[in-house]
Protein backbone atom coordinates (compact mmCIF):
# COMPACT_ATOMS: atom_id res chain seq x y z
CA UNK A 1 0.00 0.00 0.00
CA UNK A 2 2.96 2.16 -0.45
CA UNK A 3 2.09 5.56 -1.88
CA UNK A 4 -1.12 5.74 0.15
CA UNK A 5 -2.29 9.19 0.61
CA UNK A 6 -3.53 8.64 4.04
CA UNK A 7 -6.27 10.92 6.23
CA UNK A 8 -7.18 10.54 9.90
CA UNK A 9 -9.54 12.62 11.63
CA UNK A 10 -9.64 13.16 15.04
CA UNK A 11 -5.53 13.56 16.36
CA UNK A 12 -5.89 11.69 19.78
CA UNK A 13 -3.70 8.91 21.16
CA UNK A 14 -4.96 5.90 18.53
CA UNK A 15 -5.41 8.32 15.25
CA UNK A 16 -1.56 10.08 16.35
CA UNK A 17 -0.45 6.85 16.81
CA UNK A 18 -1.34 5.36 13.85
CA UNK A 19 -0.09 8.25 11.24
CA UNK A 20 3.28 7.73 13.26
CA UNK A 21 3.04 3.83 12.68
CA UNK A 22 1.69 4.08 8.78
CA UNK A 23 5.11 6.80 8.34
CA UNK A 24 7.34 5.29 10.30
CA UNK A 25 6.53 1.74 8.24
CA UNK A 26 7.43 3.74 4.83
CA UNK A 27 3.35 2.59 4.18
CA UNK A 28 2.01 5.79 2.79
CA UNK A 29 3.15 8.70 1.28
CA UNK A 30 1.40 11.17 2.74
CA UNK A 31 -0.38 12.70 6.21
CA UNK A 32 -3.39 15.17 6.47
CA UNK A 33 -5.26 15.34 9.62
CA UNK A 34 -7.96 17.60 11.18
CA UNK A 35 -9.22 17.65 14.62
CA UNK A 36 -11.35 20.29 15.92
CA UNK A 37 -8.82 20.91 18.59
CA UNK A 38 -6.70 23.55 17.27
CA UNK A 39 -4.07 23.09 19.53
CA UNK A 40 -3.85 19.56 18.53
CA UNK A 41 -3.40 20.02 14.90
CA UNK A 42 -0.36 22.10 15.74
CA UNK A 43 0.88 19.81 17.92
CA UNK A 44 1.27 16.87 15.71
CA UNK A 45 2.76 19.29 12.65
CA UNK A 46 5.24 20.42 15.23
CA UNK A 47 5.97 16.62 16.24
CA UNK A 48 5.81 15.84 12.75
CA UNK A 49 3.42 13.23 12.87
CA UNK A 50 1.39 14.38 10.20
CA UNK A 51 2.24 17.07 6.68
CA UNK A 52 -0.88 18.60 6.93
CA UNK A 53 -3.57 19.55 9.25
CA UNK A 54 -6.04 22.02 7.03
CA UNK A 55 -9.21 23.79 8.89
CA UNK A 56 -11.60 21.65 7.50
CA UNK A 57 -12.31 17.72 7.79
CA UNK A 58 -12.91 18.23 4.24
CA UNK A 59 -9.84 20.10 3.02
CA UNK A 60 -8.06 17.23 5.13
CA UNK A 61 -9.59 14.29 3.43
CA UNK A 62 -9.35 15.86 -0.20
CA UNK A 63 -6.33 14.57 -1.40
CA UNK A 64 -6.81 10.70 0.11
CA UNK A 65 -7.20 7.31 -0.47
CA UNK A 66 -7.80 6.35 2.79
CA UNK A 67 -9.32 8.20 5.49
CA UNK A 68 -9.72 7.25 9.21
CA UNK A 69 -12.07 8.44 11.62
CA UNK A 70 -10.28 8.46 14.89
CA UNK A 71 -12.86 10.04 17.19
CA UNK A 72 -14.66 9.32 20.00
CA UNK A 73 -17.76 6.90 19.37
CA UNK A 74 -20.65 9.10 19.01
CA UNK A 75 -18.69 11.62 17.33
CA UNK A 76 -18.76 9.52 14.27
CA UNK A 77 -21.72 10.35 12.48
CA UNK A 78 -20.42 14.35 13.03
CA UNK A 79 -16.42 13.77 11.48
CA UNK A 80 -18.14 11.15 8.68
CA UNK A 81 -20.75 14.12 7.62
CA UNK A 82 -18.15 16.81 7.61
CA UNK A 83 -15.56 14.45 5.30
CA UNK A 84 -17.82 13.69 3.07
CA UNK A 85 -18.19 17.31 0.91
CA UNK A 86 -13.99 16.76 0.30
CA UNK A 87 -14.28 12.69 0.16
CA UNK A 88 -12.31 11.91 -3.16
CA UNK A 89 -14.55 9.43 -5.68
CA UNK A 90 -12.80 5.46 -4.35
CA UNK A 91 -11.90 6.58 -0.82
CA UNK A 92 -12.11 4.45 1.90
CA UNK A 93 -13.28 5.56 5.47
CA UNK A 94 -12.65 3.26 8.43
CA UNK A 95 -12.85 3.73 12.02
CA UNK A 96 -11.17 2.84 15.28
CA UNK A 97 -14.10 2.80 18.01
CA UNK A 98 -14.48 0.35 20.50
CA UNK A 99 -18.49 0.05 19.65
CA UNK A 100 -19.25 -1.69 16.64
CA UNK A 101 -23.00 -1.61 15.97
CA UNK A 102 -23.25 2.07 16.52
CA UNK A 103 -21.08 2.84 14.24
CA UNK A 104 -22.74 1.14 11.66
CA UNK A 105 -26.23 2.16 12.72
CA UNK A 106 -24.62 6.07 12.52
CA UNK A 107 -22.74 5.33 9.69
CA UNK A 108 -26.07 4.14 7.50
CA UNK A 109 -27.99 6.94 8.97
CA UNK A 110 -25.31 9.51 7.54
CA UNK A 111 -25.05 8.08 4.06
CA UNK A 112 -28.88 6.71 3.92
CA UNK A 113 -27.48 2.80 3.91
CA UNK A 114 -24.18 1.59 4.34
CA UNK A 115 -21.91 2.45 1.98
CA UNK A 116 -19.54 -0.07 0.45
CA UNK A 117 -16.36 1.72 0.78
CA UNK A 118 -16.76 2.13 4.58
CA UNK A 119 -15.21 -0.53 7.23
CA UNK A 120 -15.49 -0.84 10.59
CA UNK A 121 -12.66 -1.55 12.96
CA UNK A 122 -11.69 -2.15 16.28
CA UNK A 123 -7.89 -1.78 17.30
CA UNK A 124 -7.27 -3.39 20.92
CA UNK A 125 -4.86 -1.10 21.82
CA UNK A 126 -4.23 1.85 23.83
CA UNK A 127 -3.12 3.46 27.05
CA UNK A 128 -5.19 5.16 29.84
CA UNK A 129 -3.17 8.45 28.02
CA UNK A 130 -4.96 10.74 25.81
CA UNK A 131 -3.62 13.30 22.73
CA UNK A 132 -1.53 13.37 20.22
CA UNK A 133 1.46 14.50 22.38
CA UNK A 134 1.39 10.86 23.68
CA UNK A 135 0.97 9.07 20.36
CA UNK A 136 3.16 5.62 19.55
CA UNK A 137 4.26 4.32 16.43
CA UNK A 138 4.99 1.12 17.96
CA UNK A 139 1.18 0.93 19.63
CA UNK A 140 -0.43 -1.19 17.18
CA UNK A 141 2.40 -4.05 17.00
CA UNK A 142 1.13 -7.30 17.60
CA UNK A 143 -2.42 -6.49 19.16
CA UNK A 144 -5.12 -7.84 17.56
CA UNK A 145 -7.21 -5.30 15.27
CA UNK A 146 -11.14 -6.59 14.97
CA UNK A 147 -13.24 -6.18 11.18
CA UNK A 148 -16.20 -6.42 10.96
CA UNK A 149 -17.36 -6.39 8.01
CA UNK A 150 -21.29 -5.37 6.45
CA UNK A 151 -23.25 -6.95 3.77
CA UNK A 152 -22.45 -4.16 1.55
CA UNK A 153 -18.55 -4.30 1.80
CA UNK A 154 -16.32 -3.79 -0.88
CA UNK A 155 -14.16 -6.44 -0.90
CA UNK A 156 -11.32 -4.23 -1.84
CA UNK A 157 -11.95 -1.31 0.60
CA UNK A 158 -11.47 -4.42 3.12
CA UNK A 159 -8.47 -5.18 1.75
CA UNK A 160 -7.10 -1.55 1.95
CA UNK A 161 -7.98 -1.47 5.55
CA UNK A 162 -6.41 -4.82 6.66
CA UNK A 163 -3.21 -3.93 4.79
CA UNK A 164 -2.79 -0.93 6.34
CA UNK A 165 -3.45 -2.36 9.92
CA UNK A 166 -0.60 -5.37 8.88
CA UNK A 167 1.82 -2.22 8.19
CA UNK A 168 1.42 -1.10 12.10
CA UNK A 169 2.33 -4.56 12.90
CA UNK A 170 -0.99 -5.75 13.84
CA UNK A 171 -3.08 -8.87 13.43
CA UNK A 172 -6.53 -8.52 11.55
CA UNK A 173 -9.19 -10.46 12.83
CA UNK A 174 -12.89 -10.41 11.86
CA UNK A 175 -16.09 -10.49 14.06
CA UNK A 176 -19.79 -9.82 13.85
CA UNK A 177 -20.79 -6.90 14.84
CA UNK A 178 -23.16 -7.99 17.59
CA UNK A 179 -20.90 -10.71 18.46
CA UNK A 180 -17.73 -7.83 18.60
CA UNK A 181 -19.58 -5.77 21.10
CA UNK A 182 -20.99 -8.24 23.59
CA UNK A 183 -17.14 -9.61 23.76
CA UNK A 184 -16.02 -5.75 24.40
CA UNK A 185 -19.04 -4.87 26.95
CA UNK A 186 -16.73 -7.90 28.85
CA UNK A 187 -13.72 -7.21 28.62
CA UNK A 188 -13.28 -3.50 28.19
CA UNK A 189 -16.34 -1.50 28.95
CA UNK A 190 -17.76 -3.03 32.15
CA UNK A 191 -14.32 -2.75 33.55
CA UNK A 192 -13.62 0.78 32.69
CA UNK A 193 -16.58 1.15 34.54
CA UNK A 194 -16.01 -0.97 37.57
CA UNK A 195 -12.70 1.26 37.84
CA UNK A 196 -14.49 4.54 37.88
CA UNK A 197 -17.27 3.59 39.66
CA UNK A 198 -14.95 2.29 42.69
CA UNK A 199 -12.30 5.49 42.86
CA UNK A 200 -15.36 7.77 42.81
CA UNK A 201 -16.33 5.81 45.98
CA UNK A 202 -13.08 5.74 47.29
CA UNK A 203 -12.76 9.79 46.57
CA UNK A 204 -16.02 10.54 48.29
CA UNK A 205 -14.94 8.85 51.65
CA UNK A 206 -14.07 11.07 54.40
CA UNK A 207 -10.56 9.62 54.73
CA UNK A 208 -9.68 9.60 51.32
CA UNK A 209 -6.47 11.50 52.42
CA UNK A 210 -5.54 8.65 54.03
CA UNK A 211 -6.42 6.15 51.40
CA UNK A 212 -4.44 7.68 48.40
CA UNK A 213 -1.03 7.88 50.18
CA UNK A 214 -1.30 3.79 51.15
CA UNK A 215 -2.00 2.45 47.78
CA UNK A 216 -0.43 -0.06 46.77
CA UNK A 217 1.07 -1.46 43.09
CA UNK A 218 -2.33 -3.63 43.10
CA UNK A 219 -4.62 -0.46 43.49
CA UNK A 220 -2.25 1.38 41.07
CA UNK A 221 -3.28 -1.28 38.02
CA UNK A 222 -6.53 -2.14 39.29
CA UNK A 223 -7.42 1.79 39.19
CA UNK A 224 -4.94 2.51 35.63
CA UNK A 225 -8.22 2.60 33.24
CA UNK A 226 -9.60 5.43 35.76
CA UNK A 227 -7.51 7.51 34.25
CA UNK A 228 -8.68 7.27 30.99
CA UNK A 229 -10.84 9.64 28.70
CA UNK A 230 -14.21 9.98 30.40
CA UNK A 231 -15.63 11.71 27.10
CA UNK A 232 -14.12 8.60 25.21
CA UNK A 233 -15.87 6.25 27.82
CA UNK A 234 -19.25 8.19 27.94
CA UNK A 235 -19.66 7.74 24.15
CA UNK A 236 -18.71 3.69 24.45
CA UNK A 237 -20.88 2.98 27.55
CA UNK A 238 -23.66 5.21 26.16
CA UNK A 239 -22.77 3.48 22.34
CA UNK A 240 -22.87 0.46 23.84
CA UNK A 241 -25.43 0.60 27.00
CA UNK A 242 -27.55 -2.54 26.36
CA UNK A 243 -24.89 -5.76 26.35
CA UNK A 244 -22.78 -3.17 29.37
CA UNK A 245 -25.81 -2.86 31.53
CA UNK A 246 -26.92 -6.36 31.13
CA UNK A 247 -23.38 -7.33 32.50
CA UNK A 248 -23.52 -5.04 34.95
CA UNK A 249 -26.51 -6.16 36.89
CA UNK A 250 -24.81 -9.42 36.39
CA UNK A 251 -21.89 -8.30 38.48
CA UNK A 252 -23.97 -6.23 41.16
CA UNK A 253 -25.69 -9.88 41.55
CA UNK A 254 -22.52 -11.82 41.89
CA UNK A 255 -21.48 -8.70 44.69
CA UNK A 256 -24.43 -8.99 46.22
CA UNK A 257 -23.41 -12.90 46.59
CA UNK A 258 -20.37 -12.37 47.75
CA UNK A 259 -21.14 -10.13 50.32
CA UNK A 260 -23.56 -12.53 51.91
CA UNK A 261 -21.23 -15.26 51.60
CA UNK A 262 -19.54 -12.81 53.90
CA UNK A 263 -22.21 -11.82 56.27
CA UNK A 264 -23.15 -15.30 56.60
CA UNK A 265 -19.71 -16.81 57.10
CA UNK A 266 -19.68 -18.95 54.17
CA UNK A 267 -16.14 -18.70 53.75
CA UNK A 268 -14.98 -21.49 52.10
CA UNK A 269 -17.21 -20.52 49.24
CA UNK A 270 -15.50 -17.48 49.07
CA UNK A 271 -12.37 -19.39 49.09
CA UNK A 272 -14.06 -21.55 46.47
CA UNK A 273 -14.57 -18.23 44.08
CA UNK A 274 -11.09 -16.89 44.53
CA UNK A 275 -9.72 -20.27 43.34
CA UNK A 276 -12.07 -20.63 40.35
CA UNK A 277 -10.90 -16.73 39.25
CA UNK A 278 -7.53 -17.11 40.01
CA UNK A 279 -7.71 -20.68 37.62
CA UNK A 280 -9.57 -18.75 34.89
CA UNK A 281 -7.08 -15.82 34.94
CA UNK A 282 -4.21 -18.69 34.92
CA UNK A 283 -5.62 -20.58 31.85
CA UNK A 284 -6.23 -17.98 29.93
CA UNK A 285 -2.96 -16.19 30.51
CA UNK A 286 -1.20 -16.62 27.41
CA UNK A 287 -3.39 -15.31 25.87
CA UNK A 288 -3.91 -11.98 27.75
CA UNK A 289 -0.21 -11.32 28.10
CA UNK B 1 21.42 -4.17 63.16
CA UNK B 2 24.58 -6.39 60.94
CA UNK B 3 25.03 -9.49 63.26
CA UNK B 4 21.48 -10.15 63.96
CA UNK B 5 20.37 -13.75 63.24
CA UNK B 6 17.19 -13.80 61.63
CA UNK B 7 14.51 -16.11 61.49
CA UNK B 8 11.44 -16.45 58.95
CA UNK B 9 8.28 -18.66 59.26
CA UNK B 10 7.12 -19.13 56.27
CA UNK B 11 8.63 -19.10 52.83
CA UNK B 12 6.86 -17.43 50.52
CA UNK B 13 7.27 -14.50 48.62
CA UNK B 14 7.02 -11.98 51.10
CA UNK B 15 8.90 -14.19 53.54
CA UNK B 16 11.31 -15.16 50.86
CA UNK B 17 12.12 -11.80 49.38
CA UNK B 18 12.68 -10.33 52.94
CA UNK B 19 15.12 -12.84 53.47
CA UNK B 20 17.08 -12.00 50.25
CA UNK B 21 16.88 -8.45 51.18
CA UNK B 22 18.39 -8.97 54.29
CA UNK B 23 20.78 -11.08 53.29
CA UNK B 24 21.99 -8.61 49.95
CA UNK B 25 22.32 -5.30 52.34
CA UNK B 26 24.64 -7.58 54.92
CA UNK B 27 22.10 -6.98 57.64
CA UNK B 28 21.57 -9.95 59.54
CA UNK B 29 24.21 -12.73 60.10
CA UNK B 30 22.04 -15.63 59.53
CA UNK B 31 19.05 -16.86 57.98
CA UNK B 32 16.79 -19.69 59.11
CA UNK B 33 13.75 -20.79 57.74
CA UNK B 34 10.93 -23.18 58.36
CA UNK B 35 7.67 -23.82 56.18
CA UNK B 36 5.19 -26.35 56.90
CA UNK B 37 5.65 -26.86 52.47
CA UNK B 38 8.98 -29.01 52.75
CA UNK B 39 9.63 -27.99 48.84
CA UNK B 40 9.54 -24.74 49.35
CA UNK B 41 12.01 -25.03 52.11
CA UNK B 42 14.35 -27.42 50.19
CA UNK B 43 13.76 -24.24 47.31
CA UNK B 44 15.25 -21.53 49.61
CA UNK B 45 17.83 -23.83 50.61
CA UNK B 46 19.27 -23.90 47.08
CA UNK B 47 18.31 -20.86 46.18
CA UNK B 48 20.77 -19.54 48.94
CA UNK B 49 17.84 -17.41 50.26
CA UNK B 50 18.41 -19.14 53.84
CA UNK B 51 21.49 -20.82 55.41
CA UNK B 52 19.61 -22.88 57.52
CA UNK B 53 16.13 -24.99 57.16
CA UNK B 54 14.81 -27.21 60.02
CA UNK B 55 12.03 -28.97 60.07
CA UNK B 56 10.23 -27.32 62.94
CA UNK B 57 9.30 -23.67 63.70
CA UNK B 58 10.60 -23.86 66.81
CA UNK B 59 14.24 -25.06 65.57
CA UNK B 60 14.76 -22.23 62.99
CA UNK B 61 14.28 -19.70 65.47
CA UNK B 62 16.30 -21.16 68.17
CA UNK B 63 19.21 -18.93 67.54
CA UNK B 64 17.35 -15.96 66.50
CA UNK B 65 16.96 -12.40 67.78
CA UNK B 66 14.90 -11.41 65.22
CA UNK B 67 12.05 -13.40 64.16
CA UNK B 68 9.63 -12.64 61.04
CA UNK B 69 6.50 -14.62 60.76
CA UNK B 70 4.98 -14.52 56.86
CA UNK B 71 2.25 -16.52 56.92
CA UNK B 72 -1.39 -15.79 55.77
CA UNK B 73 -3.28 -14.02 58.18
CA UNK B 74 -5.34 -16.65 59.88
CA UNK B 75 -2.05 -18.97 60.14
CA UNK B 76 -0.47 -16.29 62.87
CA UNK B 77 -1.62 -17.60 65.68
CA UNK B 78 -0.57 -21.40 64.81
CA UNK B 79 2.96 -20.10 63.72
CA UNK B 80 3.54 -18.25 66.66
CA UNK B 81 2.37 -20.75 68.70
CA UNK B 82 4.87 -23.45 66.84
CA UNK B 83 8.11 -20.91 67.83
CA UNK B 84 7.14 -19.98 71.37
CA UNK B 85 9.05 -23.63 72.25
CA UNK B 86 11.89 -22.31 71.04
CA UNK B 87 11.98 -18.91 71.22
CA UNK B 88 15.68 -17.15 72.75
CA UNK B 89 14.96 -14.50 76.00
CA UNK B 90 14.61 -11.32 74.24
CA UNK B 91 13.68 -12.21 70.48
CA UNK B 92 11.76 -10.05 68.88
CA UNK B 93 8.95 -11.08 66.98
CA UNK B 94 6.64 -9.25 64.41
CA UNK B 95 4.52 -9.96 61.25
CA UNK B 96 3.94 -9.24 57.81
CA UNK B 97 0.13 -9.78 57.72
CA UNK B 98 -2.09 -7.34 55.49
CA UNK B 99 -4.69 -6.69 58.46
CA UNK B 100 -3.31 -5.76 61.95
CA UNK B 101 -6.42 -5.44 64.20
CA UNK B 102 -6.59 -9.64 63.99
CA UNK B 103 -3.15 -10.41 64.64
CA UNK B 104 -3.13 -8.17 67.57
CA UNK B 105 -6.02 -10.23 68.64
CA UNK B 106 -5.05 -13.09 67.61
CA UNK B 107 -1.06 -12.72 69.09
CA UNK B 108 -2.79 -11.99 72.46
CA UNK B 109 -4.86 -15.05 72.62
CA UNK B 110 -1.49 -17.36 72.44
CA UNK B 111 0.22 -15.17 75.03
CA UNK B 112 -2.36 -14.65 77.34
CA UNK B 113 -1.93 -10.74 76.62
CA UNK B 114 0.29 -8.76 73.92
CA UNK B 115 3.87 -9.25 74.62
CA UNK B 116 6.49 -6.50 74.40
CA UNK B 117 8.25 -8.32 71.88
CA UNK B 118 5.88 -8.23 69.21
CA UNK B 119 5.23 -5.89 66.64
CA UNK B 120 2.67 -6.00 64.02
CA UNK B 121 3.94 -5.13 60.81
CA UNK B 122 2.40 -4.63 56.87
CA UNK B 123 4.61 -4.09 54.56
CA UNK B 124 3.30 -2.38 51.22
CA UNK B 125 4.57 -4.45 48.66
CA UNK B 126 4.13 -7.56 46.43
CA UNK B 127 2.86 -8.97 43.58
CA UNK B 128 0.45 -11.23 42.30
CA UNK B 129 3.45 -14.42 42.34
CA UNK B 130 3.85 -16.27 45.12
CA UNK B 131 6.47 -18.71 46.72
CA UNK B 132 9.79 -18.29 47.58
CA UNK B 133 10.94 -18.91 43.32
CA UNK B 134 9.26 -15.84 43.20
CA UNK B 135 11.47 -13.42 45.85
CA UNK B 136 13.22 -10.54 45.52
CA UNK B 137 15.64 -8.89 46.81
CA UNK B 138 14.65 -5.06 45.93
CA UNK B 139 10.98 -5.71 46.66
CA UNK B 140 10.71 -3.23 49.16
CA UNK B 141 12.87 -0.79 48.30
CA UNK B 142 11.20 2.13 48.37
CA UNK B 143 7.54 0.50 49.61
CA UNK B 144 6.31 1.29 52.79
CA UNK B 145 5.97 -0.39 55.58
CA UNK B 146 3.09 0.11 58.28
CA UNK B 147 3.98 -0.48 62.40
CA UNK B 148 0.89 -0.74 64.81
CA UNK B 149 2.44 -0.14 68.06
CA UNK B 150 0.77 -1.85 70.92
CA UNK B 151 0.07 0.11 74.54
CA UNK B 152 2.72 -3.21 75.69
CA UNK B 153 5.37 -2.71 72.83
CA UNK B 154 8.63 -2.01 73.96
CA UNK B 155 10.75 0.55 72.71
CA UNK B 156 13.64 -1.59 71.56
CA UNK B 157 11.48 -4.01 70.04
CA UNK B 158 10.22 -1.60 68.02
CA UNK B 159 13.45 -0.17 66.90
CA UNK B 160 14.77 -3.92 66.11
CA UNK B 161 11.71 -4.05 63.46
CA UNK B 162 12.65 -0.55 62.18
CA UNK B 163 15.81 -1.03 61.47
CA UNK B 164 14.69 -4.38 59.80
CA UNK B 165 12.96 -3.08 57.31
CA UNK B 166 15.04 -0.08 56.47
CA UNK B 167 17.59 -2.07 55.35
CA UNK B 168 15.60 -3.71 53.05
CA UNK B 169 15.34 0.17 51.55
CA UNK B 170 11.70 0.82 52.56
CA UNK B 171 10.07 3.71 54.90
CA UNK B 172 8.45 2.92 58.13
CA UNK B 173 5.38 4.32 59.12
CA UNK B 174 3.25 4.27 62.35
CA UNK B 175 -0.72 3.95 61.91
CA UNK B 176 -3.31 2.91 64.42
CA UNK B 177 -4.12 -0.98 64.28
CA UNK B 178 -8.41 -0.17 63.17
CA UNK B 179 -6.92 3.01 60.60
CA UNK B 180 -4.77 1.04 59.11
CA UNK B 181 -7.66 -1.77 58.81
CA UNK B 182 -10.01 0.85 57.11
CA UNK B 183 -7.66 2.15 54.95
CA UNK B 184 -6.33 -1.43 53.83
CA UNK B 185 -9.64 -2.49 53.04
CA UNK B 186 -10.27 0.78 51.12
CA UNK B 187 -6.96 0.13 49.06
CA UNK B 188 -6.40 -3.53 49.18
CA UNK B 189 -8.68 -5.65 50.28
CA UNK B 190 -11.79 -4.39 48.65
CA UNK B 191 -9.97 -4.23 45.09
CA UNK B 192 -8.90 -7.95 45.44
CA UNK B 193 -12.26 -8.33 46.04
CA UNK B 194 -13.90 -7.03 43.10
CA UNK B 195 -11.11 -8.15 40.66
CA UNK B 196 -11.67 -12.03 41.57
CA UNK B 197 -15.82 -11.06 41.49
CA UNK B 198 -15.43 -9.87 37.92
CA UNK B 199 -12.94 -12.47 36.51
CA UNK B 200 -15.21 -15.26 38.48
CA UNK B 201 -18.26 -13.85 36.45
CA UNK B 202 -16.65 -13.97 33.20
CA UNK B 203 -15.22 -17.46 33.60
CA UNK B 204 -18.83 -18.34 33.83
CA UNK B 205 -20.33 -16.70 30.76
CA UNK B 206 -21.02 -19.00 28.14
CA UNK B 207 -18.87 -16.97 25.72
CA UNK B 208 -15.38 -17.38 27.65
CA UNK B 209 -13.63 -18.60 24.73
CA UNK B 210 -14.32 -15.36 23.12
CA UNK B 211 -13.95 -13.08 25.79
CA UNK B 212 -10.59 -13.72 27.09
CA UNK B 213 -8.62 -13.76 23.82
CA UNK B 214 -9.68 -10.51 23.05
CA UNK B 215 -8.63 -9.08 26.34
CA UNK B 216 -6.46 -6.15 26.07
CA UNK B 217 -4.36 -4.28 28.42
CA UNK B 218 -6.73 -2.34 30.62
CA UNK B 219 -8.07 -5.86 30.90
CA UNK B 220 -5.09 -7.27 32.21
CA UNK B 221 -4.07 -4.65 34.41
CA UNK B 222 -7.66 -4.78 35.99
CA UNK B 223 -7.80 -8.40 36.80
CA UNK B 224 -3.48 -8.49 37.97
CA UNK B 225 -4.80 -8.93 41.43
CA UNK B 226 -7.23 -11.73 40.72
CA UNK B 227 -3.93 -14.00 40.25
CA UNK B 228 -3.27 -13.51 43.84
CA UNK B 229 -2.90 -16.29 45.94
CA UNK B 230 -6.45 -17.51 46.93
CA UNK B 231 -5.53 -19.23 50.79
CA UNK B 232 -4.05 -15.56 51.27
CA UNK B 233 -6.77 -13.22 50.35
CA UNK B 234 -9.39 -15.95 51.93
CA UNK B 235 -7.17 -14.81 55.18
CA UNK B 236 -7.61 -11.27 54.66
CA UNK B 237 -10.82 -10.38 53.71
CA UNK B 238 -11.93 -13.18 56.93
CA UNK B 239 -9.68 -11.06 59.16
CA UNK B 240 -11.19 -8.39 58.34
CA UNK B 241 -14.86 -8.97 57.48
CA UNK B 242 -16.27 -6.21 59.01
CA UNK B 243 -14.47 -2.83 57.15
CA UNK B 244 -14.25 -4.93 54.16
CA UNK B 245 -18.15 -5.85 53.74
CA UNK B 246 -19.30 -2.43 54.39
CA UNK B 247 -17.13 -0.94 51.68
CA UNK B 248 -18.56 -3.76 49.50
CA UNK B 249 -22.19 -2.39 50.47
CA UNK B 250 -21.01 0.67 49.45
CA UNK B 251 -19.88 0.03 46.42
CA UNK B 252 -23.08 -2.22 45.44
CA UNK B 253 -24.68 0.93 46.03
CA UNK B 254 -22.72 3.02 43.64
CA UNK B 255 -22.87 0.46 40.94
CA UNK B 256 -26.69 0.17 41.30
CA UNK B 257 -26.85 3.77 41.09
CA UNK B 258 -24.85 3.57 37.65
CA UNK B 259 -26.90 1.00 36.48
CA UNK B 260 -30.01 3.31 36.94
CA UNK B 261 -28.23 6.82 35.12
CA UNK B 262 -27.72 4.48 32.16
CA UNK B 263 -31.40 3.05 32.19
CA UNK B 264 -32.86 6.30 32.74
CA UNK B 265 -30.27 7.98 29.86
CA UNK B 266 -29.13 10.11 32.36
CA UNK B 267 -25.90 10.47 30.98
CA UNK B 268 -24.53 13.39 32.06
CA UNK B 269 -24.06 12.13 35.54
CA UNK B 270 -22.23 9.02 33.92
CA UNK B 271 -19.93 11.41 32.84
CA UNK B 272 -19.53 13.21 35.44
CA UNK B 273 -18.74 10.44 37.57
CA UNK B 274 -15.86 9.33 35.09
CA UNK B 275 -14.59 12.49 34.76
CA UNK B 276 -15.08 13.10 39.24
CA UNK B 277 -12.77 9.53 39.29
CA UNK B 278 -10.09 10.65 36.80
CA UNK B 279 -9.48 13.96 38.07
CA UNK B 280 -9.00 11.67 41.63
CA UNK B 281 -6.72 9.55 40.56
CA UNK B 282 -4.82 11.83 38.76
CA UNK B 283 -4.40 14.32 41.62
CA UNK B 284 -3.08 11.34 43.89
CA UNK B 285 -1.26 10.05 40.81
CA UNK B 286 2.37 10.83 42.72
CA UNK B 287 1.60 9.14 45.55
CA UNK B 288 0.25 6.15 43.21
CA UNK B 289 3.07 5.63 40.69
Amino acid sequence: MSGLRFAVIGLGLIGGSLARALRSAGAVSSVSAFDTDLCQRRLALELGIVDDAPDSAAAAVAQAELVVLAVPVLHTAQALRSCLPGLKAGAVVTDVGSTKQSVLTDVAAVCGSLPPWFVAGHPIAGTEKSGVAHALADLFHNRRVILTPHAAQDAAALQRVSAMWVATGARVVHMDPAQHDAVFAATSHLPHLLAYSFVDMLARLDAQDEIFPNAGGGFRDFTRIASSSPEMWHDIVRANAGPVSRLLEQQIGELREVLAMMREGRWDEVRTLFERARSARERHLAQIE
